[in-house]
């Protein structure tokens, strides 16, 4: 079996900052998983003790809480000041952006739209800074029956892809007198896609690997679907099904942002012990 | 032989405003020509008394200077003022905003690109508010070669069509991280070339009328000719071939926004003189 790795995948600049951030804060907690991969998260617990909360309110005075890569609701975030709460933020640079765009183009009066999944915590945050309120999206179907301003601000979740952001753009700018689109989209997320869509077109099989909720392994799966139809989202080693690999030469992989490297190896090495069968 | 208008065509709010201006004027001139349409120019020359000069420099204290829908270049306007030149303004509302635009997009920073002809009046005066400068493109090819700032302001001529504009901000968007894109191609152009589109798919054959350098009348030529092959683009009656109608039964028409109804009528008149050959 031929295995390659796409030329970009796997850790972003914002996980593996806030993967560093956890790692110097021995004994604090999350609230809500760092990133959206589970075993990473036990490494963290494991090795540095790293607790991980789902109800903010359960902290308590001179706990430290760490702000998730995905970022934390507007409220949320002043209420754990307010309860005397240390907050250590691991926000991704490139969500606090959107967040920052969200509030200024809200309270300068634009009808804020937001390109992205509304039950996705980044998407949670980002709406959160929308004074006056935002709409989310996912389609220009939803478009059709939403009337809005003529002024339009455009913001889209970070992982996204570009070609759903530009639709929904295309769906707009002739209907309103201005849209200003804001591309949000982490460049991390435009690599990775780029780099999964070369290497789909010369796999047999693929292999993304990721966690089942994490929103930009999602969309390396559908990219890798599109050029290659025996495409499969793994979270580890342990998903894979060799009859997978049966007759076929070439395995092409590619990872999450949340995805770490040792996974990465696992699942490679796993692979390569695959007798070869024609 | 069949006849049959678009469903909108013609003068459009702009070019009747500014026509009213200049019959309200008798004895002013108006600083080059006051819409794209030499024939209509004459008459208001002939019946108002309305001048035309080419050069603004030779306008003398005490006279009235008309400007043009296209509008005017800032700094001649400034000129016009100081030298004590009676200023009317007909620029078209729907020029004077994507000026308004331009000027404050360009002094809050933004990198203004212009999509429309450099060569046209209504551009050399909306880029001449740019403050700091501004680029002036007509495809997306001439814009792969050039470099901007992170926020873009994009702004269009309001004759343009909004496909060719789309397909700029299409480029852009993804490539940049603010495209602020104003939708400054006005209601007339684009009624007009829906209409244009929807009476060339059932016409066998097609007359467009309007001045040769008239840039909307050249847009709706376009789109005419893509569903129809037998388009021609017509000043008047005179420039009608009787030989284009042999074997056609329906003849579809419609007119550039500075296009007068009585030249309409007549080329409408002259068709009907044509005996049905088929």
């Amino acid at each position: 079996m031929k295995i390659e790795l796409a030329e970009n995948y796997g850790f972003c600049f914002g996980v593996k900052r806030a993967i560093k951030i956890a790692e110097e804060n021995e004994n604090a907690s999350t609230y809500g998983p760092l990133i959206h991969n589970s075993k990473e998260i036990n490494r963290l617990s494991k090795d540095f003790k790293v607790g991980l909360t789902e109800n903010y309110k359960t902290f308590k005075v001179g706990d430290t809480a760490i702000v998730r890569t995905h970022g934390i609701v507007k409220d949320e975030l002043a209420d754990l000041h307010k309860d005397g709460i240390n907050v250590i933020d691991a926000t991704c640079p490139y969500v606090t952006k959107p967040q920052e765009i969200t509030q200024e183009m809200s309270e300068a009066g634009y009808d804020v739209i937001i390109f992205g999944d509304e039950t996705h915590p980044e998407i949670k945050g980002v709406k959160s800074y929308a004074t006056n309120g935002a709409r989310v999206v996912t389609s220009v179907h939803e478009l059709k029956s939403m009337k809005f301003k003529d002024s339009i601000a455009l913001i889209a979740q970070t992982t996204r892809k570009v070609e759903d952001y530009m639709a929904i753009a295309n769906y707009l700018i002739p209907r309103y007198k201005e849209v200003r689109v804001f591309n949000t989209i982490c460049n991390a997320t435009f690599e990775n896609q780029d780099a999964v869509r070369k290497i789909a077109q010369k796999s047999d099989v693929m292999l993304i690997i990721g966690g089942k909720n994490s929103s930009n392994t999602k969309e390396l799966f559908n990219i890798s679907s599109d050029d290659c139809k025996d495409s499969y989202h793994i979270e580890d080693e342990n998903d894979i099904d060799y009859s997978w690999f049966n007759e076929k030469k070439a395995c092409g992989i590619s990872a999450g942002a949340s995805t770490p490297d040792w996974i990465i190896q696992n699942v490679i090495h796993s692979i390569e012990k695959i007798p070869y069968k024609l």
